[in-house]
C-alpha cells in the first residue's frame, strides 16, 4: 500500500499517511491541532483546512461554499488523501505545539497486536476437533454393532486408546450412519479425562469447526466467532499485521444484561442472594450471550450446529453467575469463591515455568487435582447445537478472575524470561507481575471510570464515543474523534485520558484536578455538578446535550488511576523491583481502539518508561480465550498459571493505602517519578 | 436346626424334614403322592392324612371334623412337623411309585445358590463409593476456594490423582460445606475414565450406600435393593446358605409395562418405529422400574437419596429401549444393534481368560475401545436422587444380551478351567458354552412357554402359580403346590415341566405330546382348544375357571424345549464336545423357585447327566447385576466377556434345524440320549 508524506502548513510539520486515510485522523496522530468538536462527523464545520497541493478527495459539503471548494477549502474530517499533499491549517486552529517536545511522528498509538509476536511454540490444535471416517457397511459376515463399527475404523485411523462416547450421541447413531451412507464426521473433545466423542454428523464436515469466544465483563460482553478449520499457524505467520484475524469471522459486543441488577460485582452478589436471584442473573448473561451468538452466526453466515464449543473468560463473580453457582462468599470475609478451577477438563500440571506450551494433556504424569470437564453449553441455557461444549477460564481468587488469567495467557508473559507488568484497566483494575518462573497479581478496586462508570458522560468504547481528543493550548478549543465518526454521544476511556491530559497540559486544571478559574474560555464554566469543561456543545452532540467533563469526573478518574498505579507499585515492591526494570508493560482494557501512552503518563496512569516498552493488547481476555480455543495446550497452561499465581490482597495492605494517597495527584505527588511529564508541563502548560 | 425322619405309611417311605416344615411339601419332594389340587391352600380338603405318631402341629379345619381331628386326621398342607413322625396316606392317594426307581431322598430340587461357591477372588469394592472428609474452615490466611479446599483434603486422605467433579455438584458446594460444619461425605464413581465426584452430602453418610439392581426382561422386571455399606466378603462367607442375601434388603418384581405394546421383542421393535413409539416404550419400562424402586425403598425403609446407583441387565432390545435408542436394525438383516458396549465406563481389557477379577480398571494398559460412562439415572427418567448413576450390562449381539452376560458373570463360568453349559430358559432361550479361555453363545428363539407365554393358563412365577405338581399314576389325580400356597391362578415354568412330565410318566400323553384317549379319567377331556387335562377345577381355583393344560400348550412346550436342546447341541458340536464332557450345567430362568431336574429330563429339556452336575441359579442376570454392583472389577470383566464371546447364529444354521426337528419328541427322537428316562417310562408309564 502506498505511503505519502502530508505536509501541514504553516508549521511545516510532516506526517506519513497511507492511501485513503482521513485527513483529520492523520492530523490527530501527528499532533497537528485542527479544531473539531463533532467527532469527525462533518456537522460542526470547524475542521476547515485548505488543500494547497496534492491529490485528495472530498465531497461537496454545505459548510463549504462552491467558491471556497474551488479554492481548495475542505473539511478535514471528510477528506481522504490519495497522494503527497500540502495542507494549510486555518488560523483559528494553529499553534506550535513543539513546546511539548513530542517526538517526531507523534505519539505512539498502540493498536495492532499479533499474538504470534508474543506466544511461542504452539500449534493450531483445538481441544474440540473433527475427524472424517468412512465405515464399512454391515453384512451377514460382519454384523457388529454400529458403535463397534465406529470404534474399529476410528481406532484404525487414529490409534488405539479408550475413547468415551457421550450417551446422547448413541441415540442418533443408526440413523446418521445409514442416512450418510456410512460416511460420517466425528467431533471429539480431548481433556485430562481422555478423548470423548460428542457428535457424529453425516458426511465430511471437517472444514466446518467454529468456536465462539467470550469476554464476560461486569459491564460489557465481547465475543468473536472463530474458524478453527481454516486456520493454520502458517497462515497466521504470513499475515502478521492481522494477527489471528484471518480466523476471526466476526466480532461484536453488548452490555451485560445483568447491569439492570447493579453496576458492580458486589451489587450482583447481593442480588444473587434474593429468592430466584441467582437464576435471574444467570439467565440475564446467557441472554446477552445468546444475542451475540445469533448476531455472530448471522454476520459469519455460520450454522449454529457447526459451532463445536464456546470459551468464556470472566472475573470470578461473572464466572460463578454464568455457571449458576452462588457467589455469596466472594464478598464475605475471608472471601472464598466456590471454585477457581477452570471448566475445561484440564489438569494443572507442573509449575508455571514449564517450557512446554503444547502437547497432550494426558502425557503429563505429574498432574493431580480436581478437574471440571467442559460442560454441555445447552446445560446452562446457551442456544447452540445439542452437543456444543462450554469452556470457562480458571480464576485465581475472589477478585482476580479468569479474564486476567486469559490476559496473562494471551499476552504470553508467562513464557518470558524477563519481567512483564500486565495491567487490565477494567472495572476492577487487576494487575499482574512476573515471568515464566513466578507470577503475582492484585485487584486494585479501581472503579469503572475507564469503562465510562462514574463519569457524567462516560460510555463504553462504542459508536459515538469520543476516543481521541486534543485541546488547543491557546484557544482551548477541542479536536475530537469519535468511534464510527458519528456525532459524539459520550466519552470512552481513551477519550477521557486524552481530555484530562489536555486539560492539565493546557493548564485548565491544576495538579489536584481542579479547574483554574482564570482562563479565558467559555468552555470552562460552573455547571450543575460544579466546574466543568464543555467538550461538545449540544447542537453538535448526538444526545442533544452539552457533553462536559466535571471536577467530579476528574476526581473519579484520579482515584481510579491512583489505585492502579498504587497496585502496580505494591506488586513491584513485593518483588523488589522498580518500574525501570520492567521489560514490557502490557495494557489491556476496553478504553477504545487506542491508548495514547504519553497522555496516560501525563495523568500518571502509566509509569514514565520509554514508549517502546508499552504494548496495548486491547481486550486481553478475548485474546487469551482465542488461544484457549485454538490450541488445547493452553487449557493446561491456563490452569497452571491460575494455580501458581500469588494473589496479593490489597484491601488490608498499609503500603497500598500509602501508595494510593501518593498517586492522588496529576501525575503524582512524587514528581521525580515523572520527570519528562513535569518538564513538558512546565514548558507547555 | 433339628432334622427329623418322617415315615409315610403304608409304603414305609422315609423322608428327612426340618423343624416346622410343611407336610405336603415334604411329601412332594419325597415322591410321596398325596392328592392336592388347591395348591396347598387348605380349601380342597383332598390332602387328608392320618398322623399315627409324632409331634406335628395343625389348626382345626372345617374339612376335618373334631372327631377325625382327635383320631389324628389332618390336612397335609396345613400341617407342620416338630419331631419324628409317622404319617399314613389315605387309600385314594396311595401308590407305590418305586417302579419309577427314583433315588432315595427324592429328586434333586435345586433352589439355594450362593455366588461365593462359584466366583472367586473378589472383594466388596463398589464402583460407586462414599468417603467421609473433614475440611478446615476458611480463614484470612487460607481463603482458597471451596473446591480447592475439598481437593486438598481429599488428596491428603486418598492420594493424589486427577479427579473430575460433576458440574452440578458445584452448585451446592458452598451451602453444603457451611451447613455441615465442613464435615461432608463425598460420593465418587470410578471407571475407565478415572475418578469422578458425583455428590457431596453433609455429615458422615458412609454407612448409607445402596444400589438397586434390575433384570429387565421382555415380560418381567425383577429388582433387588442392596446395602453396599454393610456388606463385606467376611459376612458373606459366614453365611453361605444365604449367599449374598445379607446385603439384600428387599426384592420384588413386576410385569414390564411394555407388554401392552406387544409380547415379544419383535413387536416392541415394530412399535418403536411408530411416531413417538420409542419414547412411549422407554417411558413404559421406566414406569415399571420407578414402581419397583418406590416399593423397594418402602420395604427397606431407605431414602431415595441414599441410592447411589442402579444396575440393569436386559436383552439387547430391552437395553436399547431402556436407553431410548432405536432398536430398528436388530430385527432387519444383518441384525446390527446400535450398541453392545455396556454403560459403565469400563474398558474391555485383555482376553476372557485373564485371571484378574478385581483390581482397578485404570491400571490395565492394554485396554482400548469406545467406552460409555455411566449416565445419570435421572437422564432417562428414573426417579432417584439427582446424582445417582445408571449402569447397564454390555450385550453380545442383537439376540444375546446383557442379561446373558450378567448370567455368565454371576455363575462364574468365565473363570473355570472346565467347560460349563449355561442355559437361560427365558423368552429367547439363550445358551452359553465355554470356560475361562473361550465362550460361545446362541439365541434359540425358544419362545416364552416357560415364562407362561403361549400357554393357556401360563403365568409367571408369582403368587398362585402352580410351581410343583405330580399326577397319580393310577387315579390321575394331581398333587399341586402353588407359590404362596394360595389357590391356583395358573401355571408357571416349573409347574409346566412337572405337569407335562407327569402326563408322559402316567401315559396320559404319548411321546408326540398327544393325549391318549383310552385312559379312565374325567380329567382328560375335549375342551374348546382340543384335548386337555384339568389340573384344577374352577371351585378350587383362584380364577374360578378350570385350569387346564391343552395339546396346544404341550405343542408349544415341545417346540420351546426342542429349540433349547437343539441350541445346546449345536454349540457342543461347534466345540467338538459331547454333553457328557460338561463339568456343570447351569440353569437360569424365571420358572419358579425350583426346577426338578429329573422331570426336565423326562421332557427332554435337560440332557441326561448325573444330577449333581446341574445347578439352578434362578435369576442369573440379577445375580450378575449384584456382583457388578458390589465389586467394580466386574465392570471390566463383563465388558471383556461380552466382547470375547463368539455368537453362533442359529437362524440360518442347517444343523440347528436338524437338531430342532429331532428334539420335537418327548424326550427325544434319539432315545439313546435318554436311556434312564426311557427305562423309567417303560417301567412306570
Amino acid at each position: 500500500m502506498p505511503v505519502y508524506t502530508i505536509k501541514f502548513l504553516p508549521d511545516d510539520r510532516a506526517a506519513t499517511a497511507s492511501d485513503g486515510e482521513n485527513l483529520l485522523e492523520i492530523a490527530m496522530r501527528s499532533d497537528v491541532h485542527i479544531n473539531a468538536s463533532c467527532g469527525g462527523n462533518g456537522t460542526c464545520g470547524k475542521c476547515r483546512v485548505k488543500v494547497m497541493r496534492g491529490k485528495t478527495s472530498a465531497p461537496m459539503h454545505p459548510k463549504v461554499s462552491s467558491k471556497d471548494y474551488d479554492e481548495g477549502f475542505r473539511l478535514a474530517c471528510m477528506t481522504t488523501v490519495h497522494g503527497e499533499a500540502v495542507v494549510e491549517i486555518p488560523l483559528e486552529s494553529q499553534v506550535d505545539r513543539s513546546a511539548l517536545r513530542r517526538k517526531a511522528g507523534g505519539s505512539r498509538v498502540l493498536s495492532s497486536f499479533s499474538s504470534t509476536d508474543f506466544i511461542k511454540g504452539w500449534a493450531i490444535d483445538p481441544a474440540v476437533s473433527k475427524r472424517y471416517i468412512e465405515l464399512q457397511r454391515p453384512s451377514v459376515d460382519d454384523n457388529v454393532s454400529d458403535l463397534r463399527r465406529l470404534e474399529r475404523e476410528f481406532q484404525a485411523k487414529y490409534g488405539r486408546a479408550d475413547i468415551a462416547i457421550d450417551f446422547s450421541v448413541l441415540k442418533t447413531l443408526n440413523r446418521t450412519f445409514r442416512d450418510a451412507g456410512w460416511k460420517v464426521t466425528v467431533t471429539v473433545v480431548e481433556s485430562g479425562r481422555g478423548v470423548e466423542i460428542i457428535n457424529v454428523e453425516p458426511g465430511n464436515t471437517e472444514d466446518r469447526n467454529y468456536s465462539i469466544v467470550f469476554d464476560i465483563g461486569t459491564t460489557t460482553v465481547c465475543a468473536q466467532i472463530l474458524d478453527l478449520a481454516s486456520c493454520s499457524v502458517v497462515k497466521i505467520a504470513e499475515h502478521r499485521d492481522n494477527g489471528l484475524d484471518l480466523c476471526t469471522l466476526a466480532e461484536s459486543s453488548d452490555y451485560n444484561s445483568q447491569i439492570r441488577y447493579g453496576e458492580d460485582v458486589i451489587s450482583r452478589i447481593m442480588y444473587a442472594q434474593k429468592e430466584g436471584g441467582l437464576e435471574e442473573l444467570q439467565k440475564a448473561v446467557i441472554r446477552t450471550m445468546n444475542g451475540l451468538i445469533s448476531e455472530l452466526l448471522g454476520m459469519g453466515n455460520i450454522r449454529a450446529e457447526d459451532v463445536s464449543h464456546i470459551v468464556c473468560a470472566g472475573n470470578t463473580t461473572m464466572t460463578h453467575l454464568l455457571l449458576g453457582i452462588c457467589p455469596k462468599y466472594i464478598m464475605l470475609a475471608p472471601y472464598t469463591p466456590v471454585m477457581t478451577t477452570g471448566v475445561s477438563g484440564a489438569a494443572a500440571s507442573g509449575a508455571i515455568g514449564s517450557s512446554r506450551v503444547c502437547g497432550d494433556n494426558s502425557a503429563d504424569t505429574s498432574s493431580s487435582g480436581i478437574i471440571i470437564p467442559p460442560v454441555r453449553a445447552k446445560e446452562i441455557g446457551v442456544t447452540l447445537n445439542e452437543n456444543a461444549r462450554l469452556y470457562v477460564f480458571p480464576c485465581v481468587s475472589s477478585y482476580v478472575g479468569g479474564d486476567i488469567v486469559a490476559g496473562v495467557i494471551g499476552s504470553g508473559m508467562f513464557q518470558k524470561e524477563n519481567v512483564t507488568l500486565y495491567m487490565d484497566i477494567g472495572t476492577n483494575g487487576e494487575v499482574v507481575l512476573g515471568n515464566k518462573d513466578w507470577l503475582m497479581c492484585a485487584s486494585c478496586s479501581a472503579g469503572p471510570a475507564f469503562e465510562g462508570g462514574g463519569i457524567k458522560f462516560g460510555m463504553r468504547a462504542g459508536k459515538g464515543a469520543i476516543e481521541q481528543a486534543r485541546i488547543h493550548p491557546v484557544t482551548y478549543e477541542p479536536m475530537v474523534l469519535t468511534i464510527g465518526r458519528t456525532k459524539p454521544a459520550g466519552i470512552c476511556g481513551s477519550g477521557l485520558i486524552d481530555i484530562v491530559a489536555g486539560l492539565i497540559e493546557t493548564g485548565l486544571i491544576d495538579q489536584n484536578g481542579k479547574f483554574r478559574r482564570d482562563r479565558d474560555t467559555e468552555r470552562v464554566r460552573h455547571g450543575e455538578d460544579g466546574y466543568e469543561y464543555v467538550v461538545c456543545y449540544a447542537p453538535e452532540s448526538r444526545i442533544e446535550r452539552d457533553i462536559v467533563i466535571t471536577e467530579v469526573d476528574i476526581d473519579n478518574l484520579v482515584r481510579t488511576k491512583a489505585a492502579i498505579y498504587a497496585g502496580c507499585k505494591v506488586l513491584l515492591d513485593n518483588a523488589g523491583l522498580s518500574y525501570s526494570e520492567l521489560e514490557k508493560v502490557i495494557i489491556a482494557g476496553g478504553f477504545g481502539h487506542y491508548i495514547d501512552v504519553e497522555r496516560a503518563q501525563v495523568i500518571g496512569l502509566l509509569p514514565e518508561l520509554p514508549l517502546e516498552r508499552f504494548i496495548f493488547v486491547g481486550n486481553g481476555s478475548l485474546l487469551g480465550a482465542r488461544l484457549f480455543s485454538f490450541s488445547k495446550g493452553f487449557l493446561n497452561q491456563a490452569e497452571r498459571v491460575a494455580r501458581n499465581m500469588t494473589n496479593i490482597e490489597l484491601s488490608n495492605s498499609k503500603s497500598f493505602v500509602d501508595e494510593f494517597v501518593a498517586a492522588m495527584f496529576l501525575p503524582h505527588t512524587d514528581q521525580s517519578l515523572f520527570p519528562g511529564v513535569m518538564e513538558r508541563l512546565r514548558n507547555g502548560g
